[in-house]
């Protein structure tokens, strides 16, 4: 089935998509909660907006560099990192909604998984122009060191 | 041509982020001109801004969740389920601008719809994964379900 | 190699991608500095804080359709528009954060590069029905105008 081949190479990716969907669903309903007690404390409402806010501007971005990494080089450690970052994603949102005396964390998390996919798809693309210049293809060392780089994202 | 046969498999999706896009730019537009009256009514450009955030902010998802529901399964059923989340939109947008006094709709919409296209890329998921353990394809049973069900999301 | 095919016609989309997840970190950085200096300008954290939300609000709409051109017709006019884009985005974050007494530029932009872009998809998805019905395929034709009207996009 030609089909089913398309699936073989993406299938991770999309099962992390999936999750990332029902977080985003989480996260809004969080925010649609609050709006409703919105009388009672404009301030809690303010906190999980913004929370809310921060995580969908990063959204669009993480998706593209996850998919990218994902399709040039090697899904496994893309899909992996991508579960690491959900999690990233689900402390930052908890830690923006806690006391109010705590400070809030800032507008960025997850710079080091966006870091290590960018990182992948530039080394796919450098590995797909040596292929076509040089007719050499390292693509099984790469893989090799990228599936073992990134269980470096495990460290805290 | 091999470039056609890529095209055959999205087209439809194609054509329903074209429009897509182009809801976009009119939301876009609505918020340009109630920013140049800002002096004459705040409340009404806030009303239209927020509307237009609350779009802005589920569309990446929807986009991704389409995309990846028509990829893996069906791309026919995806591209209607998409469409018809492109009116709920339009609905939802229309009745936020509404009259001041009515309550304004939550923040969450389309969640049928959303959910029907996740189980869309589940269940081609699972399919994927039955074709390769097992070796049997229930494909075109699974399509032929999913064209009825996409029918489903006409009910009000 | 079967998985370097698939890069081939996407490896300049993949490096525009890359370029403007790049930028954005860039604006999302200048949020964050900016996030820390509130207590001594509120004006500038609004302005910037603002610029980037109205590039983030434009970015999926971006990029779903630079990859929906790239992919359906030809990537490399694809890529160059996705190029320009950026560049003017770039302009545009810039000019938000001028003088303050200097009038912000509106809340669209870019608008040329989209249409140009909507444009390809149209063209692309047009070409691909001619070639089903009729089995006249124009995609070289179309490519070579296409090539020539993104220089276009460089006039002021």
């Amino acid at each position: 089935m030609e089909s089913c081949k398309v699936v073989e190479n993406i299938y991770l990716l999309v099962i992390v998509t999936l999750i990332s969907v029902l977080q985003n669903v989480f996260f809004a309903q969080k925010v649609e909660r609050e709006c409703k007690n919105r009388n009672m404390s404009t301030s809690a409402f303010e906190r999980v907006s913004c929370a809310n806010r921060n995580c969908m501007d990063a959204y669009p971005t993480f998706l593209a560099v996850m998919w990218c990494a994902g399709v040039c080089l090697s899904q496994a450690p893309a899909a992996f990192a991508g579960i690491i970052y959900l999690l990233v994603r689900q402390k930052y949102f908890i830690g923006y909604l806690g006391q109010s005396s705590q400070s809030t964390p800032g507008y960025l998390f997850g710079k080091r998984i966006i870091s290590f996919l960018s990182l992948m798809c530039i080394v796919g693309v450098f590995n797909y122009l040596l292929w076509r210049y040089y007719g050499s293809d390292y693509k099984e060392y790469v893989e090799t060191i990228t599936n073992a780089a990134s269980a470096l994202l495990l460290l805290p």
